[in-house]
């Protein structure tokens, strides 16, 4: 704790017997409030990268020393010095090697939040101009260590959005504000500007803990700053406020008025950056459970009622209405909710209906038929026990409904489903979603990177999963991949795609980690009555679908003014279909999941 | 074979039941025949990165089709057409699918050898510079199968030879020499320029086949050309000479006409790029076998003993010879090799010995006693049976004799020898040799890194092999790492060492692949004596080190105008000494072999 303290110096005649420099004993504390309380902070002198190899040498034995140390009190966290200048891997060597031996303790490095905006094409600078190139060099040489995190250090002036937005993909834990940093509000109190505000809500949107530092330099109307002289913040109220206690409250006042998260959000909490195996709901039938959840998205069905409305306004006249039944397929119908939003769009348009309900999951057509006799539906719904793709059907169909489309549209075989069920579909008939398209956009996923690379296997990194993306940075707007129609009356009846994207990353950001690619569908239900989840478009309070995640093997991290080329390919076998995916700029992947080797969806 | 083929005109109509359009059937050849002679060739229409969706499809089926066909007749190659254009995303994913379900067959992708000197900043140029990074990024999509090579086709005007030399790294298995690129002698017949020669004999010395490929263009005096109507080349004399026998002579004489490889060459010829890992003679007792070996080096005594004389004639002038005994101690005296180089030494200046032959392995020391029997050497040599490191020696020594080199010098743990063995050094006492330095360079050595891989491990990713080094390219100029200087006076006697290196690789080179760095030392024995390997400074026919390498996990490409910077570390621990290495530019990598995890040197 002496800041005097050298190693180099303290060794000659102590004869190795000497005692560490620590102030204090571990038993200051209880052990539990060591590990729940306690953030280690290593002596900020050190110095692993100085030309001065003393002070190398020094600085290395006391970061060994002082890890071990917070170690010993089981310290949850322990904040490490910023790296001095520009380059970073001894101090990223030493810091690896120590993460390999350590228990269940992070290590936070603290980074400044800093990034000129002076787009300097000379790369030989020396200077630092984006402390985020510094962050990622380290991680990259510490092998993206999952217990290596970041304290980021807030300055007064900020980086542009986009450059601040790739944090928020990183493994921040903490935000460390100097006071310096706060403005003063007419009445004198320390407040902050409103790019911090939004800043620091965000962090409290990710569970970022907020630190201050520095000391009080706003004297306050009252004097309480006055008392500044007692560092200890034991005695919460009354005369010993602790001499922060002002800019505290700015921070806790900026929590207490964020908006209450909507219920949806809160339902969806324990999935966040959580990975999940897409469903295969083709070669496994669902559970009960997994049917419950589904038929709860009421959003999802009244999209459907309104595209079914429209479909039989459009196939039948007002004038016609009482004559002309319609003859409507629901395919795929699980355990009913699409029936009786056809039936509530029959009502609704006055148009009669006559309902084939096919469903190949004998389990649902348990419950299928049990509904039907519950609501007297018997006379208008037909319920067929088959595949969608064998079943004979005794006549034609005016009308396909289907809810077949998983997170990446065409991921849960969709295509291949419609396929077999268009045999009995109508010339003239209309198929209900009549289009769907997969979307996707590069992101920086760290804690999805490190839960992937957790498996230690290939597998898992040519694995696409389904996820509540939360802690991710979208580096730029997504683009559209894969489109199927419906009715497919091409003569070119493949599924198989092929689509080349070029991703533009704004210049601003910076330089920007893409560990792997967020996808989205949107479908076109029937004219404009459309259904997704693709952000800027993505139908509201919609919970069906969470996003689907393709990593990349090895992350890549795109520089400014070059772009990202990525390549998707749908492919299809005799018995399963998978994808394959891979970048060939800034440079070139290998081709992931060839063959399908690791992931693949079963016909 | 039949160019208008294209399996979207043929579909319709056969049922599924056509002919495939194959000429011949696999009876032609006996199955010897076919997998020992023939190469197969896949249609050079075909384009698999065509905007022609139809096209890109017909391809991939013919592709297919011909691959399985030339699998089934077990050929032992196929030559696969260049991508038709600077993209070859899809082109890859299906040969990559191939490589996957493929037999022992090898893929050999044509490339022709071209690169313009036009050293274009434009990044988003369109147009083919450098056909190394069209190989280079198929590959790579491929994920460095080590079924897949290359067949060169070699143009009439060739890149820079710091261009070319990439080449040599790479895993090329035939050049195609097209009868356009000959040039006429003086009496009519095909030749090749000089800077063709030169290229045509690397390709002989790296086992890479010769195709002349094209119509014959040089009409001969003799006119046999004009029989150029018969294809076959079963009758190869007579009247039916085969129309390019004058371009396949050619290219016999320069055959014929390179230099024999020298003794040593050709001595080492089975240990070309073979991984081998390096000894541990402190931790382990070397074996009778290895001592044989190396004893059989004469350069290295020869320079050992030149390097005694002077040391000898230095510490003793002419005029005391005759009443001086200097005490020369040999540390690690193995079979006594270096006792004799003494002896020699001794005799050849006239200057009187006392010799102390300390050897820790008590096998060799048997031999050791019974040598100094034979010799009648008794009253000169003491053999001491001990580590040198723990040795209580009677006297102190004049001359301390080591030869404790690994082939990155400090890697048999030297340093660490000779700090225990300088107890017994006088104050002003030589040590032979006086020191020693490491140097690295940065090598494309596509064969070593892709046995590095299928080993599927990190651990060999983080080890360093010794390996007589042929199928390299050496990128730029080896630069020193560890230097270690003996005996050691420094106050700081610390064996750890950290230094970091800026290659520059030529910017006529092009982009390279560095899959890691080819490591050599040289040691200074005494004064201008010196032994070593590092390349341009190599003791000439010395065979006891061959270099050693360290591979990066995953190799890098550098960009024309971007440097390499790489930094190693000499780690010390208890037990162990080890390297840790990583790679900080153009783009960082994790740091390798962390806490010697991976490979050590034990103590």
């Amino acid at each position: 704790m002496d800041p005097a303290y050298r190693p180099s110096l303290m060794e000659k005649g102590t004869g190795g017997s000497g005692v560490l420099p620590f102030a204090g004993s571990d038993l200051v504390l209880s052990p539990s409030q060591w590990s729940s309380h306690v953030v280690g902070k290593i002596s900020s002198w050190i110095d692993l990268d100085s030309e001065d190899e003393i002070l190398r040498m020094d600085s290395e034995t006391t970061l060994r020393q002082e890890v071990a140390w917070a170690s010993h009190l089981s310290l949850q966290a322990c904040l490490l010095p910023a790296p001095k200048g520009t380059s970073c891997a001894n101090y990223a060597r030493c810091v690896h090697q120590i993460l390999l031996g350590l228990n269940n303790m992070q290590l936070w490095l603290r980074i400044p939040l800093l990034k000129t905006d002076d787009d300097s094409m000379d790369v030989n600078s020396n200077s630092l101009v984006d402390s985020w190139e510094l962050w990622n060099s380290f991680r990259m040489l510490c092998e993206h260590h999952s217990q290596l995190s970041i304290a980021l250090d807030v300055l007064s002036s900020l980086p542009s959005a986009n450059s601040l937005g790739r944090w928020f993909g990183e493994s921040v834990r903490a935000a460390i504000i100097d006071t310096d940093s706060f403005l003063t509000n007419a009445r004198g109190y320390p407040c902050l500007s409103k790019r911090h505000q939004k800043l620091i809500t965000e962090f409290f949107n990710r569970s970022v803990q907020i630190v201050i530092s520095g000391k009080p330099v706003h004297s306050l109307p009252k004097g309480s700053a006055d008392l500044a002289a007692n560092n200890n913040d034991s005695n919460f109220d009354g005369v010993h406020r602790h001499p922060l206690r002002s800019y505290l409250d700015y921070v806790g006042y900026l929590y207490q008025r964020m908006d209450p998260l909507p219920e949806q959000e809160r339902f969806e909490l324990g999935y966040r950056d959580f990975l999940q195996s897409p469903l295969q709901p083709l070669m496994d039938n669902l559970e009960a459970q997994t049917y419950e959840t589904f038929e709860k998205d009421a959003v999802k069905y009244i999209q459907y009622q309104r595209a079914i409305c429209k479909a039989l306004q459009d196939r039948v006249p007002d004038g016609k209405a009482s004559m002309m039944t319609t003859v409507l397929m629901v395919v795929g119908a699980g355990r009913g909710p699409l029936v009786r939003a056809s039936l509530q769009a029959s009502e609704e348009t006055g148009r009669k209906l006559k309902i084939y309900a096919v469903e190949k999951n004998p389990n649902a057509v348990v419950t299928l038929h049990s509904l039907v006799k519950l609501e007297g539906w018997e006379n208008i719904v037909t319920i067929v026990s088959s595949d969608m793709r064998y079943w004979d059907a005794p006549e034609k169909a005016d009308i396909l409904v289907s809810e077949l489309l998983g997170s990446f549209g065409d991921n849960e075989l969709s295509p291949e489903c419609l396929d077999g069920a268009e045999r009995f579909l109508k010339d003239d008939g209309i198929s209900i979603p009549s289009s769907y398209t997969s979307f996707i956009q590069p992101i920086t996923a760290s804690k999805l990177y490190n839960d992937v690379k957790s498996h230690k296997d290939v597998v898992h990194f040519e694995t696409a999963y389904v996820v509540k993306l939360h802690n991710v940075a979208r580096l730029a707007p997504s683009q559209p991949v894969f489109t199927f129609t419906h009715p497919n009356r091409s003569t070119n009846k493949s599924n198989q795609r092929y689509m080349k994207l070029q991703f533009d990353i704004p210049s601003e950001t910076g330089s920007s980690m893409v560990h792997g690619f967020a996808g989205y569908f949107d479908a076109t239900l029937y004219k404009d009555i459309h259904l997704g989840i693709e952000p800027t478009t993505a139908t509201p309070n919609m919970f069906s679908w969470f996003s689907i995640f393709f990593p990349l093997r090895t992350p890549v991290v795109v520089h400014p003014g070059s772009s990202l080329e990525v390549h998707f390919w749908r492919c299809c076998g005799p018995a399963k279909v998978w994808y394959e995916w891979c970048i060939t700029s800034p440079s070139p992947s290998s081709i992931q999941n060839s063959n399908g080797r690791s992931y693949w969806v079963g016909l």
